[in-house]
């Protein structure tokens, strides 16, 4: 039923505005997107509060269970932004102004708009890798296997380019996606018969409404093209059977 | 910091299609905003795959941690369709045909289109209270302090107003936004004030980017519309004194 994967992440979101519902998480999405076409999969996604204590504790378990942590939010200037410090609480290194950060954070404001609360974006975890920031200068930080990234999302998609050598992954993991006019109870049976031939490969079935019509996708995934071919072909063979339309594939 | 609430809840999303990044989670956004109306708390959100040990796991960690958790996603006919039986698990409950759901879905389903795809859809835990469907029919189920719906966004919602009256919760959280044209650096150490005195209200804030401009949203949360005020006033001096523009509020 699961691939084997070499490669496990966890994304830990900081941020109250998305546990109210005030705000849709989309970095979710994003990163994971990125960390499969670099052959890492993503194991588990966590939102928690801006609260230093919970920060910490999911941290320290989620770094010690995964082979990268990617957290988003709370690396601004204003009072809910603690990610910084609570990192370098989780792994107990000093909290303080990182010297490369802030002449970024200095040359990329002009004189005398480098204020208070922009100079609070310098402090860091002693030592943090920054992860450079081509967008609005303000950089995230790597400490260990830990990679902290900004909450606002046309930031964050900026910054993921300047990481693809520096995470190692295994094989990128591919897709197929077959979409069908049908229900999914009329193709229920044949496709766990599939599935159960295919235990290496992830094979999902999603009920869709589009322009007025129901329809099913079902999405192969795995790191080897040939399984995929292999699946895809089954399904095709059980679909012209059936004399189920296929809308795109 | 936090606000003092008697009621919290977790958001456990089902579904390898949210981890590999290929559909976008909006389930948790609209189940926070329906439970903030009604004095509910969310404290934590985790995303985990279609594995039934890891489902198992989770839910007892958080059933144990949280008043209510609400499961999304799994309980369609497809073989990756297995929050049912994950749920009976975790209870360590009989896994069987509920007869009311049965008749449900029975009547629902034209004769003869009564599969055995959407019979699978009947089983759930032993004497499950059902969650009735308005949309589609097969309807989600409650066991204890979980509650399972369905993960099609649409179908989801028109399911929460049955709950409404089942679900007890605390007095409604309340929350305001003050939308500024300025940046976060600008007003962060007033907030910081305001926010230090007035420790019981949750005062977030966030940068937006809306037509071609930038702005600052600052939101204010208490179930006390009195401490939204005094925080609002407090907040509305400052913003007077720098001349910052009020957008919207």
């Amino acid at each position: 039923m699961t691939i084997k994967k070499n490669y496990k992440s966890a994304i830990l979101i900081i941020g109250n505005e998305i546990l109210s519902g005030r705000t849709q998480d989309t970095n979710t999405s994003t990163i994971a997107i990125w960390l499969n076409s670099i052959g890492v999969n993503v194991a588990e996604v966590r939102v928690i509060p801006d609260v230093e204590e919970i920060i910490v504790d999911t941290l320290n378990l989620l770094r010690s269970t995964y082979d990268y942590v990617f957290t988003t939010g709370g690396i601004g200037p204003t009072h809910d932004d603690i990610t910084a410090q609570s990192v370098s609480k989780a792994f107990k290194i000093k909290y303080e102004v990182h010297k490369e950060a802030f002449k970024i954070l200095e040359a990329y404001y002009k004189t005398g708009e480098f204020n208070e609360g922009r100079q609070k974006m310098a402090w860091m975890p002693e030592k943090a890798k920054l992860i450079l920031n081509p967008t609005s200068g303000a950089p995230g930080f790597n400490v260990g296997n830990v990679f902290s990234l900004p909450g606002v999302p046309s930031i964050l998609k900026s910054m993921l380019g300047g990481l693809t050598n520096i995470i190692v992954g295994g094989k990128p993991i591919k897709s197929l996606t077959i979409s069908l006019r049908t229900v999914e109870s009329e193709i229920a049976k044949s496709l766990t018969k599939v599935q159960n031939d295919n235990h290496e490969v992830e094979i999902g079935s999603y009920p869709f409404f589009h322009a007025g019509k129901l329809g099913v996708s079902i999405v192969i995934r795995s790191e080897d093209q040939s399984k995929i071919d292999k699946c895809n072909s089954q399904i095709l063979k059980f679909v012209n059977e059936k004399k189920i339309k296929v809308v795109s594939r």
